[in-house]
């Protein structure tokens, strides 16, 4: 199994004390020592940091945790190998464009008899994440050749979604740098801090943060993790089948799916 | 303009030191303050650092420096910008999948009047270059739809470059991993080093290397940029037309266009 991390934000915002905390479940808490990664919106550019190697003995990581980029949207990533061997190109996040956009995608869990016929967009590397991430474009690109509102495309990700999770565990992160969508299988956790803003504390390792010094009272900026990060606030857990979309921060539409 | 690097090695190798002459450019001893970045292959990964920021004020930049990642194949760029807004999208290299497999380019030069309409492949940034990029995906897709060799593909390659090239200046590198393939429309020099190895020293940082002590007797390695980056060995300056192709270091097919 592996953890996943996810921001939305309405100002860009740097992601270190959530990412110090992930990075010390991959080999350090946690069992997760099979590569990391996380990528971060720029506009509608992307920065993409990964290593194969456990992040706490990662020199990349190290540069992430002691170089402060603020993004609005960030997707990461620390796997516990299961299907796939331990290398670059099977280090989550994976990213395709589509419609002249980065979409960006990581995954939890794992697939059993998931052997889709690539069209357009084919897994550079042999995980069912990425397998299920260039499925799941090619249904996209298949209803629309040319780009369509979230709205619009919605149905399609929560359709492929609820169909990919009867094959066995599917819990992910799905972004194109405007929206980040979100899909519960089993197991995913999801915070929303706003004004007042208080302190936080790290459930993995000795670090606390008093987010009300480093924020304004509009910043809004939504933290989802496949279990929670910190031990002193309260947690939103997604039930199974329970999906949501946000934007800037804000949950813009979310519903739950039967088995 | 923008000043190119890429390398072709038949071992992993470290780009370091050519990746220290080529930074000084970025800002310091060249004007190209506008962005950088480099591609290093890793089997069938690619890790890729970007900044939009001068690369001699770059952290991201003095981490490549600091921490050795060998690779078989690397393309890098400096960018000082004439076509697009100095971003993150807008930055070199581009990357896209295609036959499952990470394809990666940078460019130097300028396209006037270049509006190609793309099917696949979009321009997810506003450079001309990254157009021109899309435009080469596209044609090989529509000609190719399933996998093909790089000797039945070359045709397409050296066409669309001569056909590029007749609306400005056309200098480029273009891998997919296996191999390197470069077109030469103004300005590229290359130099391939073997045994024996011996020092070279950077024209544009006082920084020396004894390749003797960093290599073993059969390694081949090419490098390939704008101009020479060193002033004490000799580099093969190419001519305006001509186009070579670069795998484990060693050239497997040259050739020349007309205009």
């Amino acid at each position: 199994m592996c953890e996943l991390l996810g921001m939305s934000a309405n100002v860009p915002t740097d992601i270190v004390f959530s990412f110090t905390g992930l990075m010390q479940r991959g080999g350090g808490t946690g069992p997760h020592r099979d590569g990391w990664g996380i990528a971060f919106y720029e506009g509608r550019g992307l920065r993409l940091f990964q290593d194969p190697s456990a992040s706490v003995d990662s020199e990349v990581a190290r540069l992430v945790q002691r170089y402060p980029i603020k993004s609005e949207t960030v997707i990461g990533h620390i796997r516990q190998a299961n299907v796939g061997k331990v290398c670059l190109s099977n280090t989550h996040p994976f990213v395709r464009e589509l419609w002249g956009r980065n979409w960006c995608f990581a995954h939890n869990g794992q697939l059993a008899d998931f052997a889709p016929q690539f069209s357009f967009y084919r897994p550079v590397g042999d995980t069912d994440s990425e397998a299920a991430f260039c499925e799941l474009l090619n249904r996209v690109r298949t209803a629309f050749p040319e780009p369509v509102g979230v709205q619009v495309l919605l149905p399609v990700l929560i359709r492929a979604a609820q169909e990919f999770r009867r094959k066995g565990v599917f819990n992910c992160l799905l972004s194109n740098g405007d929206w980040l969508f979100c899909y519960c299988s089993t197991k995913l956790a999801q915070i929303t801090r706003r004004a007042p803003f208080g302190p936080a504390r790290l459930k993995d390792a000795d670090v606390m943060v008093d987010f009300q010094a480093e924020t304004t009272p509009n910043d809004v900026v939504t933290v989802i993790a496949t279990e929670p990060l910190t031990d002193n606030e309260s947690w939103n857990l997604l039930r199974p089948g329970e999906w949501s979309l946000w934007r800037r921060g804000e949950c813009i539409a979310h519903g739950q799916t039967g088995e």
